[in-house]
């Protein structure tokens, strides 16, 4: 995925419709919060057997635009704080290595919350 | 950004854990969702003058980590529903275009959500 | 508010349409997760100024349905894990009150996250 | 439950730590999700069986009082907002019952969504 080719791509739709005055890290992290919970919606009174064959359903499409919309406004966010997204996960996947060592960790889902 | 490196990753990181068990897509889309909550958590008192500057104070690390922690979830999440997310957020800048014209959006902040 | 009163009515409704089902405990945090995030939708580019008079505005009846809607989904989740919402509230505050003691809080919004 | 009573209570509690200034509904919203997402934190890497007995966990006090957190940030924009909530929540669950007749919602989990 090509981060800067898409910033530029959302930096210019904004700056088209005057939405820049807007997107102030406050509002982009509450938009994308909104968007993380139109996700939940789909699954929320799903059983897990019924989530994991979500893309086979008449749903398969929704997922894949909310999902869409998270990364979009993470992306602009990410521009407007100037933080490199890809160096910012690889960071945290090491710091989770050290975090939640192997051995403690196995099969233990009370020391997953990251 | 390689979303397939990174997945590998993720997937490995699960596995030596024995947590691929809690990795429907349901829990990961609450557990995104949270992730999402705890970067609106680092905003929610701060006036909007204040959040365009939060990279430049000791809260700056922490916005990172919660962006990564977004990214980490969705990326997984994309893995286990076989998501392509560069296709997915070129479909939807597409859609959004076509949703809202620039005549009828300029400067309307009720016609943002999408 | 007489909850006990309304849990019954809630309780009611749930059965005639067979949806006792989908109410686990998981289910609820989520859907009044997503409840949550329709209120903070509403909200997301206005600033501080226009979410103050937002009840004199066409979306005033939008805000108080989202928080109805949060209210019913606290009341049932409260039904089905036993919980008293009213004891629940008051300890809490009795809690907050020990956390952020007056001297060390005023004024400080880092202070205010519970 | 006297949502009066427990307003002065928050008001009181707010102003002897000069918190008023932060809580405007823009914030209150974000708060208030922020609460609901430490719920659904929870509940995240359950199952539905394990999410049902969570009140017999070590784990049970800890809902408790993320569910007392929500109740009071939503008592609190009640009172910013002046929504009456009892009134909001009997309006809501009457049109709960014209929108979802009992002939058309029986056991059918897609149209639940409110």
């Amino acid at each position: 995925m090509n981060i800067k080719n898409i910033q530029k791509q959302l930096s210019d739709f904004a700056n088209e419709r005057d939405w820049d005055q807007f997107h102030n890290p406050k509002n982009l992290s509450m938009a994308l919060s909104v968007e993380a919970s139109e996700l939940v919606e789909i699954f929320q009174w799903l059983t897990p057997e019924q989530a994991k064959v979500i893309m086979n359903t008449d749903e398969g499409e929704h997922v894949q635009e909310e999902m869409a919309d998270i990364m979009i406004y993470l992306i602009r966010m990410a521009d407007k704080l100037n933080v490199d997204l890809g160096s910012a996960v690889d960071d945290k996947i090491i710091k989770n290595g050290k975090r939640y060592p192997v051995s403690l960790s196995k099969g233990n889902a009370k020391k997953i919350t990251i």
